[in-house]
């Protein structure tokens, strides 16, 4: 049984993504007991944003009946380049406008509170440190495959950000050097290969070349509005082209997952994301055996390779664990 | 000026290769006084090549006319996986039967002195770092380019090595999973396709299919004992098809650098190895302007990517600096 909740220690836990903004409150045993989600608005400009993620928190507390009173501290992961000492985003590709905002500063204003900004990568794999994992590996790579592919890196058992805050990028590790161009004006980048971008066009792709798929069927000839659900279900229902694409995506993250191991030698790779939550059942085989077949002898050893159960949860809860460690 | 040398404080840094051993001493100021190299004769099993270290150490502290009395440890660089805090090699798949081996044991044994162990690439960036680099950065990517590739990291200042002592595989990252077959199994790994030997193998197949040389006047058709140094006279006297190989090599090494920035976010990248030392004129500038073009926005912002002038003597300069940190 866990220790009763002491009301004092309760953190927020905040995930800035580019279309909404999630947070939840946190006992001292770190259950979450409060959730709140609010769209993010870009476009609105960053005082907007900030102003949502400051509804957003108090939202959250609301929800679990408490007063901002009884948090000690908010945690905040922002998608982009962070200073973690200053509290700055430094950049954040996905959000208009953003360029050195002082977000811890703007928002401690508004809530009155401390608060701490990590990489959403970094803070989403330390959740997963904290709350899954349970031999406290001292490395560890998160590898979120969504959209995109970020990635989040734990070092000597702190999330580690490189000289520019910038360190984690795999998304734009290039591993096919002469295949498709990515969004970053690369060839071949490991999002342009593995991504659910890429898996959505690999099969719209194939359905122009004449390919059959119950897709078409769920969702019309043009494929529109196709989500990460969608391949599970026509995987299910034994549809070909699917489990194809699938498979090729699978063997492409496996081979990115060896070079990880290589290059870093992690104790842990973690695997999260919306792909990996709707299909990572039928992914991870694939990508385990590729992943040792391609790592050096001797890299693997020992190594665990995992898919999160977190989901969407691993951000928020990255982002209590870093405000409570802050706190102490 | 220097403090004038402090005779108890003389190390020797010894580089293990797989070809041969190289040993240096050096002093209080961390000069290289006194040099000696033996060939390894790895085939003659594990005694023996310890055997020879000890010779190699003895005969470069001869050389500086001083006795072993005068030397307070040894540093030592080895091709493959260390286990630093044991001084174990645990494999090194260029040393004949070298599988945890107990070397700073066995070679303290033989020198009564105190030996240190690391992975030699960790090493040689070690040396880059306290001999070359005035800025003294907390991170650093090295990047060894020879018959294969090899790679060294420094975080937060030390040399880190991972779960496996196996980090800085980088010479195995796929960056063309399409690429030519590599030695480790996998295709289009970094080193297939930029080290000395995808080089050369480019050169042979070019001719083969009737391109001109100047090479072939200076070794003969078959091409035989080419080595990095041909390369630079062949380039100075305006040979073209190596221009060419050259340039598609550089470009490749740029992807490397650019994929390592994106991943570990490092201060200094630093470019090192016989082929870099032979040609690393030639190639810098397409290495820099490539890494840039395919790093992601902020990752190179104050990043330095600069060749190291150390060449062979990076190894045995860091095996010094190792033995010097340990003992003081």
């Amino acid at each position: 049984m866990p220790e009763p909740s002491n009301k004092a220690e309760h953190v927020v836990g905040v995930d800035l993504g580019g279309t909404k903004i999630l947070a939840g409150i946190f006992d001292g045993s770190l259950e979450c007991i409060g959730e709140a989600k609010v769209s993010t608005k870009a476009q609105r400009g960053v005082g907007a944003v900030v102003e949502r993620i400051d509804r957003c928190v108090r939202e959250a507390v609301d929800e679990a009946d408490l007063s901002l009173k009884q948090v000690v501290g908010v945690g905040i992961g922002a998608p982009g380049a962070v200073d973690f000492a200053a509290g700055n985003v430094i950049f954040a590709p996905n959000l208009e406008g953003w360029k050195e905002v002082p977000l811890k500063k703007d928002l401690e204003k508004h809530l009155g509170l401390p608060v701490f900004v990590e990489n959403d990568a970094n803070i989403a794999v330390l959740g997963v440190h904290v709350a899954e994992l349970k031999s406290k590996p001292k490395s560890v790579v998160g590898i979120f495959v969504g959209t995109g592919i970020g990635g989040g890196l734990i070092i000597n058992g702190e999330p580690y950000s490189g000289f520019n805050h910038t360190a984690g990028e795999i998304g734009h590790m290039v591993i096919d050097v002469n295949g498709p161009k990515c969004g970053c004006g690369s060839r071949g980048c490991f999002e342009a290969v593995a991504s659910r971008t890429a898996i959505f066009q690999g099969i719209k792709a194939a359905v122009k070349d004449g390919e059959k798929t119950i897709l078409t069927e769920m969702l019309g000839d043009s494929l529109e509005d196709m989500r990460s659900g969608d391949l599970r279900k026509a995987m299910r229902r034994g549809d070909k082209l699917v489990a194809k694409v699938i498979e090729q995506t699978a063997e492409y993250i496996g081979i990115g997952v060896a070079n990880l191991v290589n290059i870093l030698g992690p104790e842990v790779v973690v695997l999260g994301g919306g792909v990996m939550e709707a299909i990572g059942d039928e992914m991870m085989p694939v990508i385990t055996k590729i992943a040792k077949d391609h790592a050096m002898p001797g890299t693997m050893k020992g190594v665990d390779i995992v898919a999160t159960k977190l989901g969407d949860n691993a951000g928020i809860t990255g982002a209590a664990v870093l405000a409570r460690r802050m706190t102490k």
